[in-house]
């Protein structure tokens, strides 16, 4: 016997456990993990090497430790597309919403305290709880993969939970959260004990409706988490932020790291926050893209969510990891992300998506006959 | 009143404290944060540019989760200076040794387990340890700094905790820890649970002595922890890393943010370590400044602790923070870590440290008359 992680003084939640992620397999088409299949174009390109060469040559000193800059930016783009206003004091940066959601429950879950959220959704919520040691509570949902309002108002009196996380658009569902719902949750959470709501909104830009950013307005225990991964395109910067009150942002930095973000990060940044025009555009030919998919999937035959994101989540299937293993065999990845019965496919090119099309026609008739 | 902190429901024990972070000063002269004073050279800067180029063409795609190439060129880094043969498996990375410190504590520390540091030390291996729930334990030193090993074996034996943090050199006292230091505490730990060794190696470049990597040999509970920031001259980077066998980084994973180091990190990480020859030349000027602000404080009058890092403690001082101020006054930031009656500058350029050594002269004259 090798040595091996079961020899060491793991904390024992963490025995057994395997590593979050979504297999990275070389496939002619992936449309598994949400991306933006846009490359960014070349003139945003060559001003993030400008940008980086300007930060490289300081590289030798800290990068700005609050990041004010690059949160000025978000503050004006987040300004700019809800029309409610905001400014450096209401927003946060890290790496990855996953990083502002560790701060999050850092400084308002951890050890002896409890989170819930309503699953199916972003399994990270729960994964970054464990991670931090604050107990998770799988709220209910229907079976339509809406949150079921009593129910979830039930479940917040019982548990009384220190933070309840709505992930709008809904991942891997797809479905959007309306804005009543979150009021809802966040007045029984406030009923329950002094708690924090997060609202994920990492796939807002491709919704039909209107981000929940003006529902901060006289809400101080509600958070809006964001990326830039899907509508900026940038999955590979790794740049989440969050929009709240100024109090919220002053406590998350009794928790962050000090200087956790790169001075190449930060350019990297400032960079794509000046060509957001540009991007929001692609989002744009997306959202047509992921219609088109919902169409096309029910025209096929079979039953899709509704989507507000820039994927899509159909079924149903007796088997739905053996129905993914025969698209995969077909060149074309998407995601099993354990809901039974369902699969998710994200929106790629038109030229992707309709191969895409092509492999679930193929699949659809060999389980039909 | 306005809306706080306090209002919000923040775990207790962040109540009343502060964000850590040395002050942020427009000083002429800053030596308080042990940042390498050299830019990287041009021609890095532009192998950093062009390797950011390339990667900004991906950037609409997640990173390389397990930075397999990154990892590589630091394992080869590793066995290159250390001449202890280490490739991917044995190296993990993250955003700043802060974030590789905390993926450790989230592993083996944690809610109901401790950790142990030979205080004064680097302060953020204990405020990580509070930000993981993790139990600290301050352990003792010598009036001289080194560390007092019946005394830490006895507190060891005493607490059994899961995590014992070795820094070597030490920061902020300058002073490294002889291998059979490290080797008794790591067998006193193991004695009393099985537990992880942590050895905080981020000032190693600078050491008159060597590397205590080879210790890893048929040790799995020992972890090397390194940076980017000092050696490099790329603290903007953030870039940390931890040598250690397999199964610990292995383990790490359990914990790690899936995807938390991005694209532009990655690459910029990779330019830096072609370029290892250059920047090691500026260590060993930074070495040579280092050992003549050690001799030219003597000189003046002042105690200094014996210093294997790129920067060096100094006093006594009735009321160090006065003299921080009288320094500050003169143009030069050195920075107050707390240690009362002593003070540390980090070795700048040849003119910084002259500049600091006319200022420090200066108040000594003041403080004799």
């Amino acid at each position: 016997m090798t040595f091996g992680i079961d020899d060491l003084p793991v904390r024992d939640e963490l025995r057994g456990k395997s590593p979050y992620g979504a297999p990275q397999l070389d496939v002619p088409v992936r449309l598994n993990t949400n991306e933006n299949p846009y490359p960014l174009p070349e003139a945003l390109v060559e001003r993030i090497t400008e940008r980086v060469r300007e930060a490289a040559r300081d590289l030798n000193r800290y990068p700005d430790r609050d990041a004010v800059e690059l949160r000025t930016g978000l503050a004006e783009y987040l300004t700019k597309t809800t029309g409610h206003p905001l400014d450096v004091s209401n927003v946060w940066a890290a790496n990855g919403s996953n990083e502002v959601i560790q701060q999050l429950l850092q400084t308002f879950g951890g050890p002896g305290r409890t989170a819930i959220g309503f699953e199916p959704s972003y399994s990270m919520h729960g994964l970054i709880a464990r991670g931090t040691g604050t107990g998770w509570i799988s709220g209910p949902r229907h079976d339509d993969f809406t949150i079921d309002v009593p129910a979830a108002e039930r479940a917040i009196a019982e548990h009384r939970p220190d933070v309840v996380f709505v992930t709008t658009p809904n991942n891997p569902t797809g479905n959007a959260v309306p804005a009543e719902t979150v009021l809802a949750l966040h007045d029984a959470a406030q009923a329950a004990k002094p708690s924090m709501v997060v609202v994920d909104e990492a796939y807002i830009e491709f919704s039909h409706g209107a981000s929940l950013l003006p529902l901060l307005d006289g809400r101080p225990n509600l958070v809006i988490s964001r990326t830039m991964s899907k509508a900026f395109g940038a999955a590979g910067l790794r740049l989440g932020y969050l929009a709240a009150h100024p109090a919220v942002v002053d406590a998350v930095q009794l928790v962050r790291l000090p200087y956790h973000l790169s001075a190449v990060t930060q350019a990297t940044a400032l960079a794509a926050l000046e060509h957001t025009d540009t991007l929001l555009k692609y989002v744009e030919q997306l959202k047509a893209e992921r219609d088109r998919l919902v169409a096309e999937l029910r025209a096929v035959g079979y039953e899709v969510t509704e989507s507000d994101a820039n994927f899509v989540q159909f079924g149903r299937f007796a088997d739905s990891h053996a129905t993914w293993r025969k698209i995969l065999d077909r060149g074309v990845l998407v995601r099993d992300n354990g809901v039974p019965g369902w699969l998710r496919v994200t929106a790629g090119t038109p030229q992707e998506n309709d191969a895409f099309l092509d492999a679930v026609r193929e699949v659809k008739k060999e389980q039909s006959t």
